[in-house]
């Protein structure tokens, strides 16, 4: 046993690459007999603070969310690019991007993940949080996402 | 709102497709902190009967799993073909193949999932239960797995 380099082992949240989130929502809110959610767009640039491989990007998403017991599935539409949302839509078309994990102390658990071939892709800020999506897939076959709320 | 066709609206469980299912295992224990699985196969086709696109396949998985809060991590490593496994890494490589929720009456939800323009793509035995996969991709983003414990 050693230590976890994340701080937690509970998934809160899985999250899907589409190409139109009202249509998907539709599609998810008929599946689980639920209202179809409001679809939100990410802050811009000046409040978000998008950082994409090191760089500023103007890239945004539009998101809709459904809870699912424990977990909150997240549907994401890409707007604009770089993104790893991006990327992900156009490498693969729509798919399953990441699983995300709540944690505390981002700095430290990018610079453990980094120090384990676990590199940073995207960072960013949300009212009441940040979060940063981690490249998993060469070591963990998926990218993880963490979120860190104040 | 209306009726839940699967029945339930918890994810039992997120899995991923690999290379290697024992060189990725010991990139997730190592990321928890907890021991390393032992990675299993899946039984041959007298007992799993399974059955891809409708037709009996030979093909297998090796499988390992974490526990992730209320959501089980499920490593898939594909063994021979033609299975929905090995489509999906020959198609995209490593990555997030499907959420699975735990159902009853799996002829039932079947039934449901297709009229909705939700197709069965493999379904298969394992000890005290089975499981079927539908193609959840063009209206919901995603692979779904159905699974039902007797």
């Amino acid at each position: 046993m050693t230590e976890n380099l994340l701080g937690t082992d509970i998934v809160t949240q899985v999250a899907i690459i589409v190409q139109d989130v009202a249509r998907t929502s539709r599609a998810w809110a008929e599946l689980l007999g639920v209202p179809v959610p409001e679809a939100k767009l990410t802050d811009p640039l000046s409040e978000a603070h998008t950082l994409y491989k090191g760089e500023p990007t103007q890239a945004r998403a539009k998101l809709a969310f459904f809870r699912l017991g424990q977990v909150s599935l997240e549907l994401i539409e890409p707007v604009g690019r770089p993104s790893t949302w991006g990327d992900f839509l156009d490498e693969h078309g729509e798919g399953i991007h990441h699983v995300a994990f709540n944690i505390k102390g981002m700095d430290d658990v990018l610079l453990r993940l980094d120090a384990h071939q676990m590199p940073l892709i995207q960072r960013g800020d949300y009212t009441g949080g940040r979060y940063a999506y981690v490249d998993g897939v060469p070591r963990l076959g998926a990218i993880l996402e963490l979120l860190e709320n104040f």
